[in-house]
């Protein structure tokens, strides 16, 4: 679980905590600071990701100022979290694949090489988000995910990531 | 041209301003609140759109706090820029085709229906980046784009964008 010492972003509502443990809690620390996920990121959104049953889910109110149209939630963050999901849900699944669970060590890094949005109508600013994802293909390097962004139980956005294992090059 | 009473918001580097008019401040004033691209949000991105020849171009600088794996741009950011560039980018496109040019009166407004992005390899975190969009299809309602994200003279992101005419009911 997080270290108490972790200061929660000004972006992350208090209330979104679930009781699963999330993968980004177990990314290794010198690759926990993405500003859509990194639990490191003091500026971030934290995303988190956790398994519910065989679907990964991730939920997030967005602040007021996330608007595109006012009233509704601006594309860049619907596709930042489809993108952030994707990469937390590939490394759920390969934990998985291997026989191991989300906080059974630390979890893999992966990165996204293809992100596909659909945006099927407005999605309402106000509701908490929550997007959910299901493996459709996973080797040992790349992991597809096809997943649905809802509002308020209705589903507004598809998305699509192909995701890759981090290149160790990546680390500085 | 923008009005001066406008704040700009912390994220904004000041020396991204391009002699040429940005089609986010003919925006009207109802529908330019977008975090990515609104002049109206004093916490968002505030991307600017303009025309450089036959193509649309957005420059922004990240901020430290951008990152994904540290030294690399979060994607979801990248994404932002593609998906705010390529609503800006059809607007010019449908003003420049009515034989009007951006700050000939209010721009239209548009909303994303799809969004790709691939991303070919990591972006660096430092220098400007540079979204560069050339429109492949145009009708009344909809507009193509095909975009290149570039960082320091190297590409390292497509996207292809379909925009489409804004419903007038999404304005409230």
């Amino acid at each position: 679980m997080p270290a108490p010492y972790l200061r929660r972003s000004p972006l992350v509502q208090e209330d979104k905590a679930s009781p699963n443990p999330a993968v980004q809690d177990f990314y290794p620390e010198d690759v926990a600071h993405c500003y859509g996920c990194g639990r490191l990121n003091e500026h971030g959104l934290q995303l988190k990701t956790v398994w519910e049953g065989e679907e990964t889910v991730s939920r997030l109110t967005p602040r007021p100022f996330h608007t595109a149209i006012p009233g509704y939630v601006y594309g860049g963050l619907i596709a930042s979290l489809l993108d952030c999901h994707g990469t937390g849900g590939a490394a759920a699944a390969t934990l998985r694949r291997d026989g191991r669970e989300i906080g059974d060590g630390e979890a893999p890094r992966f990165v996204t090489a293809s992100l596909q949005v659909e945006f099927l109508k407005p999605t309402p600013l106000g509701p908490e988000l929550e997007v959910r994802g299901r493996v459709t293909e996973i080797t040992d390097r790349k992991v597809i995910l096809e997943e649905t962004l809802s509002a308020g139980g209705v589903v507004t956005a598809r998305g699509r990531v192909v995701a890759v294992r981090m290149p160790e090059t990546m680390v500085r």
